[in-house]
This record gives structure tokens, sequence and C-alpha cells, in this order.
């Protein structure tokens, strides 16, 4: 189903750009969570756009009304509704891409794919915007894994191919992804994130943009989490974050460096430590092997594409028409969307996790 | 659902390693569909092991028997299911893994996942030998989309770093794809390709292993194919190929070199060409948009890890005494299993366009 | 999932009763689909409360919302959410209800269910009042069905042993559907409508309830439409009619009478009238053979029971404390709801037989 | 999907009745569960033809293989294959079905539904063969069950009118249960028993058939099992046992009797007995409110249809003529199929009852 993720955990996110409203319903949650709407709060906060170059200037008043699910601050176990109103939209904006394909953009697919009916207001369905819902239902699920220890958090690794240190590196801890969350552009080091900066502003003034990659980790996660096949860890996390518009990869671990690696510099040696938890020397593997949680920190790298909507005159096709053209996109656009999907990223991360754990006999 | 796949297609894999059989029922096929088990012969035979020094000398007979779903050579339309015995099985050959993780494979994880009961004889439900009723699918969906002009191919990118030519660069097209299906080593480059067997061999001879790059390619695709959000090409492809053990990471187009681009570069200008077809300059977006085909070939590159069996011996932990050990790998291994996994890739391409392709309104 | 059904399309309900709204969001709808919101409304009012002894006092203002998934009036292909927001809520009745448990309610299942974390108040997420969304996406589906010629209409056939006319035995036809949906309390025979309704009132004044038998016909079916085995028509309608509650069983065509007759009774013989189509004698396989439609009316009833709210001292326990205890129930109540619950049976039917037709090649 | 059941566990069946095979692919089993291979076998000899007038002379050697997902005796986790060879099969006798509508069986819709292209031959896929993968799967969910004390067990209700005591009347246990099990024809009377077995001998005699009705019973089943609207115990039931052929209704506990109560006659008073157990002094809501268990038995009646397939010659369509004609069935048939359909509705109750109760926090 286009908008429906239906595993032990289900989500239907909902809501056009610039239609009245968007939103998600998730269903089977656990019942008797407590929900903090403060800390969904600051989880949505991180994606909103910042006042500055590196961000678009519309404004938005996300907070989510929670609707049904949660009684007392705490989940009712039936189906969490979250309702997001459209306000700040300014359709003149997009008069000119009705039928004009942005490149980049999913205009000409969308109407293809459904014989043009669809609402291209602002991208409609296809919008950055529906990650709003996808970034609230990871927040909800944050808060069911975080009671029970277990803390994911992403950061920026990389600008237009300037890189912030590896997860890896630093041998991530929980502590780390908690100051991760505080920071306006999360790097661990923020020597590299000023340069990223400065990257992004002289992108914005060029009327261009630029891409990176985001590196996501979960700890504490105890060994035996996701199924064989095609329910393994991977599988549902690459499955969801490939819901966020932008993304064009995703790898596990050493990832594509493993590819060039020997098997015996690439296998993680197991150990028994001197509290009796199992190891593994390296953590090639990301936490992840089989589809199954190793009690590794889950680390994966996800790519994203330099935002497409840039100011300068690209060639085009009117797609109504069937003829060549040349657009000029005004509206408000990101010059980077990088700081902005790294909620998303772990929001994908917190739903995929919360989601396999539910199967897990000592959960609770 | 662990080893089931349930989209507008299902698909249903059973069987352990040493159990007595493997295989797979595929639900909602449409019906009338001619099947050649020539055609699904050629395609399984391309997954089985070569007679040399870059494969493991196990023989397998398998070529699966239909059960069902079957009739007069097309499809009835009711489930298929296809049937492979395990003959060739030398349980004697894991004896010792019984407890020893080897590193790299799911012994430990799967252990914990299934409380100890799981089958670990010759890695069980989680053997590569599970591949083989995906790539029986796999062929049945791509005689479906071949009599409809859409082609399928993969081939052998990257091993250890030695890189073949891309798609892009030769433009790929459906004789492509069908000569590559001839070769015994799938390469654009076969000079290329002889410098990757050489290092095969030489990491076979040194105990070790190699991994590698696949890059698979679907042209004809038409426009249209795909859902936004959870449901799009990438969701499904990225999902289904992560059920093939040893993936570490999977890039749609430019993938990870898209984030270290400007927009003004990664950008796929649209034009109508002379015959009115709709077509981009370049293909960075990998024949993608919103998760939907554009038309362009459908390009991604898939990582595979170094064979984590290796010859040599590993630290590693007995997971039931909980003690730290050392492990040595007997059994028959390939030393890189990139060539075995090039149909694997390629099934799980046919899958997940076949799926799709079923909801568009033209398809028949 | 509790309260998402996933086939072909996909409906996911949430809202509780006395919760800030109620609601759902369908999926996979086709696009391009006229939607007139006159032709909803009519369908909700049917199920709204009269203004009369036979019904509760509540007045409801239940016109859903459409907050995406419709542009200029027709479907977008995307998730269509509709939004109902509850206002007349008395929450104050229902406070002797937060501990005790309605006899022939789910206060205490549910209670047990969720641990005692779910709304109770006005039943929560087990509220009659639910069945507003699910006829919002009956009705949908009901004017993309029709536009085809497929007409589904119900009646009051049985109240508390008082009988209506048969669907078969006047052999009915779009003309019987549509003439039944402008009466108040839909029967065939309205001589018999007068001695329900005055049973009803006798009830009511008698602080008691009653139940009673929907009947419900979908004519203009083509034959081919269903699945065998888990995925048939009677599957899915009874799977969605069991959505509403207080429904107790379900029949299709002769129903129960068939374990009670010989084949040669019960065998609909086939034939070919001079028009060229097939049909069968009798009907009493009521259009479904095997799960898929015949062609012939889908005809299928369903038993109501009683409404469990009575205003009559009760026997009962308090499930907080485990004891016996007796209960008052105060609040507004229908004497009898099978008059409101026969749009909400047709709702069910529409919904699968939309679903089912999705899959049939001349669809469109 | 089709033979899909996908839930918490998942069921998928496949074959058709004159292939080389049926069988089934069940997943998500927990893992560790002792299987007892004679009390599937026994489960499925209830299911066999009888060696007498009541049954069909078939003989069917259906002791299913485990191909998968059992190892030393124990569920694996992992999908547990089951397959059953079709040995005896008489193609010749189903020569004239093959464009002959056999009234009241799937020949002409199923033909119209795969466009002509299902495996016909003894009905193909949607023969009553196929219940036999059904039960071997609620065989296996039953022994799951019964080691925590939870017994399932139907009996003959009605033949041709002629009763049976019902469960509610006897208040049935677990040995009631385990009683009719040992029975060669299974009713609570058998002196009614008698009377139905005449009967049937006379059907058969005079070239005819007759249907019945069987009733279902489910006890210790703890409070709390289900879920809200489409996911609920009478949802999940139903949907499975129109999975079996010949079934036309369904009902829960007073079912259509409820319609003809007063609320105050139809409510159940719950009660805290001196156990501190609570119970209801009636049972007309059938062990379930709201889709959820309550504590008290689940009972549930199946409406089955006399067997299409009788010795006379009757009317019908040649369906690739499209002319009128006269059939002569030949072939092996039940007179009566209630008895072996008996263990078929015990299945699936079991089936249901294990998929909702692997969310129950407290199984294991």
């Amino acid at each position: 189903m286009a908008s429906l993720w239906n595993n032990r955990i289900s989500f239907s996110i909902f809501g056009e750009s610039h239609g009245p409203a968007i939103g998600v319903v998730i269903d089977n949650l656990p019942p008797g969570e407590y929900i903090r709407t403060e800390e969904i709060a600051a989880f949505l906060a991180r994606r909103a756009p910042k006042k500055n170059k590196t961000s678009t200037p519309r404004s938005e008043k996300d907070m989510p009304q929670i609707m049904s699910g949660v009684c007392n601050n705490r989940t009712t176990g039936t189906p969490l509704c979250a309702f997001i109103q459209n306000t700040d939209t300014h359709s003149a904006d997009y008069n000119n891409v009705r039928s004009l394909a942005r490149p980049g953009h999913a205009d000409y697919t969308g109407a293809q794919r459904y014989q043009g009916f669809n609402d291209v207001r602002g991208g409609g369905h296809f919008s950055g915007r529906l990650t709003a819902p996808l970034v609230f239902a990871g927040a909800v699920c944050a808060q069911i894994l975080e009671r029970r220890g277990i803390y994911t958090g992403a950061h920026i690794s990389e600008i237009h191919s300037i890189k912030d240190k590896a997860f890896d590196e630093i041998k991530v801890s929980r502590d780390d992804i908690v100051a991760l969350r505080k920071k306006d552009f999360p790097v661990i080091d923020d020597a590299a994130g000023e340069k990223m900066t400065a990257d992004i502003v002289k992108a914005h003034d060029a009327l261009d943009s630029v891409g990176g990659i985001i590196e996501c980790a979960s700890v504490n996660v105890p060994c035996g989490i996701g199924s064989p096949i095609f329910d393994g860890l991977e599988n549902t996390i690459s499955q969801l974050v490939f819901g966020i518009p932008a993304v064009k990869g995703i790898e596990f671990g050493a990832g594509f460096m493993a590819s060039k690696m020997l098997g015996s510099q690439n296998n993680d040696e197991f150990y028994v430590d001197d509290h009796g938890h199992v190891l593994t020397k390296t953590n090639h593997h990301g936490g992840i092997l089989g589809g199954i949680s190793s009690g590794m920190p889950v680390i994966f790298r996800v790519a994203i594409k330099p935002t497409p909507s840039i100011s300068r005159p690209q060639h085009t096709i009117d797609y109504k028409q069937m003829m060549n053209d040349v657009i000029n996109i005004k509206g408000r656009h990101d010059p980077c969307i990088v700081p902005r999907a790294v909620p998303c990223v772990e929001a994908a991360a917190n739903i995929a996790l919360l989601n396999h754990i539910l199967d897990y006999p000592n959960f609770r």
C-alpha cells in the first residue's frame, strides 16, 4: 500500500502539502506507554526549518494534535491519530509547476502514476512535508524505546564531500547521541560542521544546492531483534528510509566499503568480555547479522541528494502539452535538506526497532 | 513476516539448508502466463556453483519441481509452489558449528532470536541456499515481464576494488542485458573480468575471500510504476535485496555519489525526443522519482561483503557455554559469492517490477 | 491489525467516542473517481439517530471533513482521510461505567485486553460511533461502484421475530434498492415495518431493547470477482461485517436454511437466457460460489443483537475491585440499533466489492 | 491474497486436487514448541473419508511430510512447510466437467475469475481436498494451545434438521471435547447421531445429499484475546471458516437467535465466583465481547450446505460453448460432508486463537 506501512506496528500517512491537513494513524502500539508531548515537540523541532540561510523561510507550526489513542498521557493501545493542519501555504508560488516537470521531483512520474488526478500543489503527497507525520511516529516510538534504554541518534556525516567523524571511530554511546540532539547542526566534530555550513551558504548564494550523508546509530539494542530473509532489520530500515524523499542509498556497517575488503579483514570476531557480555572486536556488520541485531550498535548511513529545487532556469518538459520548455522554480527551498532529514532518518530507525522488538519475548 | 513477502504478489520462502527440502509459494500471479522451464533452468544455472576455484565444489541439482499453479505450461492464477529437494548435504562438516559462532554469520543472532531452537546445520534457514527459491520466483516474474518487453540484467561491477564499466556509461540496452546472461563471468569489460577472476583465485589460495558490487538495470520499464512513501520501487527493491545474505548496501542511480554533487549537477533535465518520448539527459535518478518509474532505465548497485566463511582459524565464542574459543571452518565455501549473487539481485528487481506493474492500468 | 483492514484497498479507522475526533484513512482508491459529498451525506444520514422514540436523542453533526485524497471533487489516488470531530459528548453520563462492566459491552474485555489503559468514556474505541467512519468509507466505495452499475442496498429483514419480505422473493433489482434508501424505516413491506416500529417503541417504553436481522443485496456484480480460500467475497464481507458492534451472525444465500435442505433442493441449476446471460434458476448460493461472484445478486443476512444498554438495573462486576455489584446505565441509547446498522452493513458490502473488483481485468 | 492468510501467523495454502501435491507454509510460529506427529495424524484422520456409505470411497494417504520448520520434534520458529502428495487421483472421472459447470461448484465462477486458465481437474484449487493443509495447520496450532490448557472441539449439531444437544446445554468442558474426538460420528447425544447416520445413508441411496450444522467450542481461553473492529475473534474465525468450501453461514453465541430476544433476555450478567473468577450467568455472547475473549467458552456454529455433487442429472451450462446442457456427475462423493468438516472447523478456531494469543502479554 502506497502510504501505509503494515508490519507488527502499522503507520498510515495521509495528506498533501497544500491540502487542509496531513497526519498519521499508528496502530498496534503497546498500551500504557507514557507519551511526553514536549519530547515529541523537541524531536519535531529538529526537523523544522531554521531561521537562516541554510534552510527554507517557510514557517511551520507543526506540532501535531493527537486525536486518539492517548488518554491521560498514556497510549491506550488503540489507534493513535496525529493531525497537522496546513496553514502557511502559498499556492500561487506553484502555479507554473502545474504542468512543468521540476527536474528531480515526482511531478511527471506522479502525473503518470495517477493519470493526472493527483494534487500537484507543493508536490502534493510527494512533498517533503509528509515527513512530519513520519517524524511524529518516530518520536513516539523513540520514547517507548528510550524508556527501555535503547537510544537512536544521527549526525551529518558528510556534506558535499566535507566529512564529519564516524560513529564507529568514537565508539558511539548514549551520551554522544544525547549530546548531538542538542546541537543546532548535529555533527560530532564542530569544526567540520562549520565548514559544512559555509558550504551550504555558498550553495545558497550560488542559487544551487548540496547533498550529503547521514549516519545513524542505535545503542543498547538487545541481541535477537529482527527476522530472516524479508523481515530483518536491514529490510525494514531500508524500506522505511526510502520513504524519505531525496534518499538515494543506504548502507549498513562497513557497507560499500565491505565490498572492497578481504573476508579476513571484514569479519568481526566475537568475544565475551569480563562482564559476560558478547561483543565483536570490530563492527563492520553494523550490529546486524542475518537481519537480526547482534547487541553491537546498529549503524547505517543514508545518501541524500542535493535539493532538486534550485533557483536557476532548467530545461524540462510541459507534461500535459508534451513539449520541451524551461522552468524557473520560485517558491522557498532549502539549499540543503540534510540537516532537516536527520530526525527523519532517526524516526525510521526507531519505528523499525520498536516494530521488531514487539516480537521479543523479554519486551515489556 | 520473517520469510513471507506480501504485497500485490506474495512469496513465502521455506526450508533449511540441510532439511528435506526448500521452496517457495508464489501467490497472485496473473493467470495464463506462459512458463518456460528451460528459461527458469537457465536463470537458476547462473546461480549454481561453478566447477572451478571461484566457487564451492558442492554440486546442487537445484531444478525446482513445480507442484501447483501451472497447468499446460501456463500459470493458473492460483498459488505456484516450487520445491527443491536437498540431496547433497554433508552435515558432518558442520558438527563444530553447533555452538561456535562463525564470524559474519547469523549463528549467534539466530540462536538468540529463536531461543536456540532453530536448525543450525549449514546455516539452516539463514543459508545462502535459500536464495534458490528467490531466484526461481524471480525467473518466473522475469518471463512475464520480458513478454512485455521489460528486461532486467546485472553485471559484476566491482570485485575487491577492481572495476567494470558502468551501465550508464554504455547506455545499457536490452541487447547488453541478453549478452551478459550468456557470459560465465558477467562483466561488460572482459579484461576487467579476468583481473577479477585472478583476484578471486588469489583469495581462494590465501584461504581468504573477497566481496564486490553488483549493478542491475531494467530497461523499457514504462513510466508510472510504483507508489509514494513506503511502497515505491526503491522501498520494494531494497526490502527484497536485503533478503540476499551478504548484502550490506544499496544505491539507486548516482546513489552515494549524488550526495557529493551540486543540485545543478545532479538534476536530470527532462526533454521530449523526436519520437515524442520523454527522456532525461542524464540518469542520476536511476529511473525512479518519488518511488515511481520515470521511463529511464532503473539502475541500482548492491554491495556484497566478502564470504564470511574462510578457512583460517578465527577467534569467536561458544554461544552455549558463553566462553571465548577459536573456530576452524571446514565445509565447502565460495571464495567470492558475488558471481552467484548476480541472478539473485536480478530476481529481486524482477519481483519488485512485476509486483508494481500489476497495478498499472495498461498492464496485460 | 486491530482497526486496520489491509487488502487491495486499506482502511485505518481511529478515534474514541469521547476523544477529540474519529475518522478513517483509505488507501489505494483508484484515481480520478468523482466524489459527490451530498451522496456521502445522504448515506451517513441514514446512520444518524432519528428524532423519535426508536433512536437515541444524541444529535451528531457527523458530516466528515475530507482532509486529503480528493482534489477538484475527484480522488487523487493518494490516501483519503476523513475526519469527524466529536462535539456533543456528555462524559458525565458515563462516570459510573468507569469500573462497572456493562453487560453485553466490551468494558471488561477491553480493560483486560489493554491492561486498563484504554479510553472507556462512551465505550471508547469500541463505541458504535466508530461505525461512522466505516459508513463514510462505504459511501465512497458505493459511488465508485454505482458509476459502474453495481448497486448495494439493505433492508430490515426482521425485528424481534417480526419479518419483512425477502430480497429473493421480490427478485431484487436496482430500483428496489434505490426505493429502500428513501424510506425512513427501510423495509420492503411497509405494513411489516409498522409492526416493527410499534415493537421497538414498546421495548423503549419497557426500558428494554430489541434486535433483528438485516438483509443486504448487491446487483449487477459481474461474474468473476473474489478469490478462493481465504480471500473470497464471503471471507471479506464477513470479516468487515463483524467490525460492526452487535453483529452475532452472518449467512449467505440460503445460509443456515441450506443446512436443512437436500442437495437436489439446494443446488442452483445454471442456464443461459435468451440474451446469452448466464443465470441460475434459484439463488440459494447467494451470488457467490467458491468465494467468487456468479453474476446473480450477492445476498447475505446479518444478525444484530438487542442493544445491550438498557435502563434497568443489572447484576455485574466492578472489574477493578473484582467485586459483584449492580449497574444502572443512564446515558442515551437506541432501543434498537438495527435501523442505524442498515447503512453500516451496506458499507461493508460496498468496501468488499470494490476491493475485489480492483483485481478484475475489465475494471475501469 | 487468495490462498494466503497473513496475520500474526501466516498460512499460505497451495495445490490443486489432481496436481502433484498440495500443502501449506506456516510462518511465525513460536520456536521450541513440541510437535507430536501422532496427534497431527489423529487430527487429520478425523477429516479422512470413512469406509462406509456416509463418505466417499477415495482413499487418501494424507499424512503430510514436514519439509521445514521442525527440528528434533520442535518448531524452529522459521517457516514450517507441510507437503501432501496426490496419489490416488482418477482424472478420467472429471473429463466431462471440463466445460460443464457443476451446480453448486466453482467451475463456472473459477473459469471466469482465472480467464479459463485454472486447473479444473477435481475442482483444482477449489477442491475440498485443500482443507487437508488447513487441518494440518490447525492441528499444529491445537497442540501449542493445548499445552497451555486451551482445548477446542466441535460436534455435529444438526444434520438435515435432526438436532444434537448444544454445548451451552451441557456446560461444555475439556472432558466433553476430548470425548467427542474419540467418536467416529462426533455428537453429544449418540441416539441423535444414529438418526443422523440413517438420514445420510438414505440420502446416499436416493443419489442425493444432506447438509448440517457444526458447533465448535474452545474452553479455558483467557480473557483479553482479540482486537477491536476488524481484528476480533469473530472477524478472524469467520474469515477462516469461510475458507472451508460449503460453509454458508456462521453465528457466535446465541447468534441469529439473539436477534429474536429482548436485551434483558440476551444480556449476560457478570459475576465473580467464590474462586475469584469472572463469569457470566449465561453465555449468549459466545465468549466474545467487542471482538475480545471474555473467559467464557468461545462458541460458534457453522452452516454447511448439502454436498453439491449428486449422482443425478442436473440442468446446467457448458461455459465454454455458452450453451444449455445436462450434467451427470460420476466421480466419488460424500453424501454428507458435515462429519469430515468437523476437524476443519476446529482447525479454523485453533488457528484464530493461537494467532491472537501471540499478542497476549502472558503467553509463553
